[in-house]
């Protein structure tokens, strides 16, 4: 099956209601940069990379660049050696120098990975964690850029990191039966009023969801511990609540409010300030603990990620494969993290539908524990097969690839 | 003076004989992706961001897309509070999550803020070296945005910073009648063999430059350990030669090839690993020590800085002002280095053109050391007016703006 043309797609949604606002954005719109890989065989990888709808178009500018050299491509003969692929993408000269690693070039490219495995996936007719999951740990391996990781992560560590976990992979398999818990993101945007917290995580509830977030992160930090009061006493103590302050504060406010938002117990504070700020993380880890800080959806790189797993500036690691360089950094960060000790609990700007695959692998593969997926349901019924939860659960897909389609513009 | 049309230029120039070679990058092009605002005076403010030329398109589409605010403004009117138009251009909610603060979209952001500040020189027909001296320390900090270093830097200690060195700055104005001392990048590119090494050392040397760089980070350890002796001899002991990786190596690699490179002695060792690599270079720096670590050209933004600065991972900062948000975060950077004891030695993808004003201010006004400013001669032939060496140091520039004024295209 060889790669014939390649086209992108600018999709952007807009979202009602308060949904998806947080301290820093109102007015949402969610968008996806989307690269289309098309085939001799008819068939088509399609990969997201996510924003919030402004500058789409230089995503998918990028992406037409990148990817001159893919046509005419085979997919099994491209992706039995994608690590050298990615590398040569990311580190292509000229590009790099907008980088490196990083902002619209870097969100090019987890389009273009994630089409590729998007296709692969297809091209055997299996879903996408069917795929990763049927790989030899030399195969996954293959698909791996471990550069500028040498100092923590060895190629030779990694190939353990992927074969220690084969002889106890049966037990990690019920996952496939039960599916992978969810937890709600959707019932604390930062607009929502309070009675419309208290109502919707009283849905969740009822729906299964036993782990819920609020948008914090307030001008006044009294309403962000009013509303955090809200949800606890509406969840009741056994509910797992997270709370996410999206960059809002400062590192000084961070240690703040962070001290006053422990009382009701969160199960972690997400991105209480600056993503790239690896020492400011690591001074309001050591300040909350044993309270836990999570963070990554912004970013970039592997390279940051090993900042701050070596810094202990991260308790949870929430790498996006739609935000870093695509589902080849996304297992690479889920190694590093394996490793160093750090749980993955990704971020969803793909609205869970790559996602769900990914941690599939990273607990059957890896033995990451399986924590719970992000689930926002806003977009469900923008994709062909959207992702779906049951009692809490998400469904495993079983349609071939990473279901990553979106339905025609209406 | 009225900001009537903004319009961008793509431009981009080919070095030949392997001008600008470098360990990561051969056939070099040089790109500016040019902001050009024009005002109902005929004048016309320009401002450059530096790339390779490969996707110095999508750097001038998001320049069109951030300043459509900007048409209409009084130029005196806008940069009396221009950190705050500053940071509603980087924290622009959904451009944002294309970074944040990193990337194309911060690099069209250098762009845009060093037309501002080229205009507003030019309004008040002084070079802009001028124009910042001129300021009083509360104009200063009104262009600037210290949002995520309040642990390291308030608003009051910026100012302090500002106004501490106004008794003693008689003394420091001496620079601008010597000029500031360059040093000479171009003796030592990559691609140069052992001869043109020698041969350009030597003219260097006779043209009054007393500091020079070679590129290094072969992938044989030997060539590198070779040339850095052979410039050395040429040199002299009593010569400042600086070597630099470009992010060649990975850090044990790093560590291992540093330890040779000492015998010969240099200034710095520049960019050893991938320059998000906050822990990396720290440990580095500890290795080498009391050898010097410098990098900055590839640092995206403040925050990333600041962790440099906090982790000693740095001690030669080389921010440059058409690499970060402009002569804005430059400023930041700079004040916020002075606090922290870093010299502020700027990498210049502007040939020198803009930052031979900076480094003016950053001396006189802010009381940092005069060290030395890079000189890259490959493109004096394109601007209007050059920057110029006499005796190896640069001529302080007397005409209106900050000389970044191109020649049209042939």
């Amino acid at each position: 099956m060889t790669i014939t043309t390649i086209t992108t797609a600018d999709r952007r949604f807009d979202l009602t209601g308060g949904a998806g606002s947080d301290a820093v954005h109102q007015n949402i719109q969610y968008g996806y940069a989307v690269c289309e890989l098309h085939t001799d065989a008819g068939i088509t990888g399609v990969g997201l990379a996510f924003t919030l709808g402004g500058g789409n178009q230089l995503v998918c500018g990028a992406i037409l660049e990148l990817t001159k050299g893919l046509v005419g491509r085979e997919i099994d003969e491209l992706m039995a050696d994608f690590g050298t692929v990615y590398r040569s993408l990311t580190d292509q000269p000229t590009y790099r120098w907008l980088g490196p690693h990083k902002g619209v070039v870097h969100l090019a490219l987890a389009a273009i990975t994630n089409a590729c495995f998007d296709l692969w996936a297809k091209s055997r007719q299996v879903p996408l964690w069917k795929l990763l999951l049927d790989l030899s740990p030399e195969q996954v391996l293959h698909t791996l850029d471990l550069s500028y990781l040498e100092d923590e992560l060895t190629r030779e560590e990694a190939l353990a990191l992927l074969t220690d976990p084969l002889p106890t992979r049966a037990e990690r398999e019920v996952v496939l039966q039960t599916g992978y818990r969810g937890y709600d993101t959707s019932v604390g945007w930062f607009q929502y009023s309070d009675e419309q917290v208290v109502d919707k995580t009283r849905q969740a509830m009822d729906r299964g969801f036993t782990a819920l977030k609020l948008k914090v992160g307030s001008k006044d930090p009294a309403r962000d511990l009013r509303r955090a009061r809200l949800i606890r006493e509406t969840a009741g103590d056994a509910a797992t609540i997270m709370l996410d302050a999206n960059q809002q504060w400062d590192v000084p406010t961070a240690l703040r409010v962070c001290a006053e938002l422990t009382d009701i117990n969160p199960y972690w504070i997400e991105e209480p300030t600056h993503p790239d700020d690896v020492l400011g993380h690591q001074r309001i880890a050591r300040a909350v603990a044993p309270f836990k800080i999570a963070t990554g959806e912004h970013l970039p790189n592997k390279v940051l990620f090993k900042n701050f797993f070596q810094a202990g500036a991260m308790d949870f690691c929430q790498v996006d494969a739609v935000r870093v360089g695509g589902v080849s950094e996304f297992i690479t960060v889920s190694l590093l993290a394996k490793k160093m000790g750090i749980p993955v609990v990704p971020h969803v700007g793909d609205m869970g539908q790559l996602h769900q695959h990914l941690v599939l692998f990273n607990h059957v593969a890896l033995g990451h524990e399986a924590l719970f997926l992000e689930h926002i349901p806003h977009l469900r019924d923008r994709f062909v097969h959207p992702a779906t939860i049951t009692r809490g659960r998400y469904e495993v897909p079983q349609v071939a690839g990473s279901t990553c389609d979106l339905l025609p513009e209406a």
